[in-house]
């Protein structure tokens, strides 16, 4: 094989589908980045077997040919080289030369047989968001997944897509993160679950335009996104997901509106006196048109009065400081509305179109403070 | 106490004298930073018993007092209050109560009387330079001090000061630093060795301008720093340091002259091929007008030709890349010359002035390419 393509496509492209190789694996064929050049493109593709990527990058081939190349120290040359044309070349013992200039690298490869491709998938059902909707709502929701890998189900993100309205959800037991969004066009119901680690790799490596469009196919058992030259396929996660709907509910005692940013930084900075896994809550006392913020730990003590507009009952709640900070985050908002019922019920903070939900349980804070 | 300054000043004095608070230490006092307010202005201190810094800050006394406060904790309060006035109130226990705007922090704070003060410096001796050239000619030298605690000396710089000149050398035992500078006015000969971690120091919080001096004070057991309203104090390294002038020798076999940054560069690409700990040097072959560098690991092998201006004989010889890395990085010129004995002997890279001198030792490449 013997191809020539500028470092900026070749750097790129290895990028992409690095974010598919695993960190750790007791298969070295899956470490290696696939380039083959046998049909008249150069793609490169990397897989762990639940995530592929896949790209096409310009360039030109001078001797079609398959190489697999350890994918860390490919990159890793590729990105120490000057800024021009880079050469590859490679010899039926695998060795592979890869030129730069005066620089010259003589690294070992792998044969492209044992390499795992990408599954087939039919492309028939398909949506398409624009790549900022896409990287918006993947951040926006993928804090409030689970780590915990008992309940696998927890470890993704349900994709619902119901006539022209996608809604994604995430939760770990003690939060929901819900985002709407409204799609060009309408489509057949479809429920899936994505793995939380295909979101977290796709959002790192979406351009984030808001012209161009990512496409989103399904399977019985696949999610493939493409954009670009790129393509990402992953396994879904089995099961029935979360009915979320029986733990949503409108009804409140309390209702207040806040200024965003006030709220936030009162609770980072209360957060100042808690250490890492220390479980000490933030006690909010909502009375008229005043909100008092306190924490006490054993470092200290913080509070804070923030105005309000309130509606409804006084009342004294406590929170996670941290599940308040996750989701105030990714509001854009300036005001947020925040509905309560009691100190046990759960939190809501959503705006009137409901195009976001977030829903945080509260903790016991009579037993702690 | 009660004393009220701006969150700028406070934050910017508090992160000065946080340099000096040991992260680990049995002596809670030496985790606080000192608050003194019984004289008319407000100083801030914090000492190690090695490395103690005092800075006054801006701001207004209403009632005289002394109090020591957790370093860490204060520091993370301060920096996230709102930009605003930040009021200190203490009381006879040391509870401590820092308010910003709404929001209102109590912390228990320590008695002033268990805090080591500096010590009392005689300024009889005394240097001035820019405090631009102080923070450069660390950040010259640092690199090549030794962490190793077995020699002492070694994890210290020498500050020579002859006439109108000070010699700042470092050394480690496989390479030598030198870095001469001009000084404003001609002084007594001097000769003393600070420790590393206190030029780190100073050299963090140095500001770095050209036009304001750095006041260098020493004493037989330490060296004072003082720029601005900020006084560095620290001890000094005893014992003789290493006689440095018979290591060095103006004879040469063959020089080179070279593109600073075509070398540099060509050496950072070679070593990702090796990993850390892994002592493969990268070899050089000196011949006329080109100079090729080469590397062998168990991952691959690379090489590249530089073009080069030879005076003097061919040779190859080996190096630790990282020297070669560490002594380039700090050197602005943009052509380099390298002089060379044989395989055996030290390289230098020096300017025709001698105002910056590497020394870097060879290491041995026959056994083990």
């Amino acid at each position: 094989m013997k191809l020539v393509c500028s470092k900026a496509n070749l750097l790129n492209g290895v990028q992409t589908v690095s974010k598919a190789v695993p960190n750790k694996t007791t298969m070295s064929i899956l470490e290696c980045i696939l380039i083959d050049a046998t049909k008249g493109f150069i793609t490169l593709t990397a897989n762990d077997m639940e995530l592929g990527i896949e790209t096409t990058i310009e360039g030109e081939i001078l001797e079609k040919g398959i190489i697999a190349l350890d994918a860390k120290i490919f990159l890793e040359i590729v990105r120490k080289l000057p800024d021009n044309n880079i050469t590859i070349q490679t010899d039926s013992s695998y060795k592979a030369i890869i030129t730069c200039e005066k620089a010259k690298f003589n690294i070992l490869g792998k044969s492209g047989e044992d390499f795992s491709y990408l599954p087939l998938i039919e492309r028939e059902y398909s949506i398409s968001v624009s790549q900022f909707t896409l990287k918006e709502v993947i951040r926006q929701t993928i804090f409030s997944i689970s780590d915990n890998d008992n309940n696998k189900l927890m470890t993704g993100e349900l994709f619902d897509i119901n006539d022209n309205e996608l809604k994604v959800v995430s939760l770990d037991g003690h939060r929901i993160s819900i985002r709407k969004i409204e799609l060009k066009d309408s489509y057949e119901p479809k429920k899936v679950v994505v793995p939380g680690k295909t979101l977290n790799e796709v959002s790192k490596i979406l351009p984030g335009d808001t012209e161009s469009d990512v496409y989103i196919f399904f399977t019985p058992n696949h999610i493939v996104f493409e954009f670009g030259y790129t393509t990402v396929v992953s396994r879904l996660i089995e099961g029935e997901y979360f009915k979320i709907d029986q733990m949503l509910s409108s009804d409140y005692e309390t209702k207040i509106r806040i200024n965003k940013k006030e709220l936030l930084n009162c609770i980072d900075r209360a957060t100042l006196l808690v250490k890492e896994g220390d479980k000490k809550p933030i006690i909010i006392n909502i009375t008229d048109e005043n909100m008092e913020l306190k924490i006490n730990s054993i470092v200290g003590s913080m509070n804070e009065d923030i105005d309000i507009e309130k509606n409804g009952k006084d009342l004294m709640i406590g929170f996670n400081p941290k599940f308040l900070i996750d989701a105030l985050r990714v509001i854009d908002d300036e005001e947020v509305d925040l509905y309560m019922v009691n100190p046990k019920a759960p939190c809501f903070i959503k705006d009137a179109d409901e195009t976001y939900i977030y829903l945080v349980l509260p903790v016991n804070f009579t037993t702690v403070s």
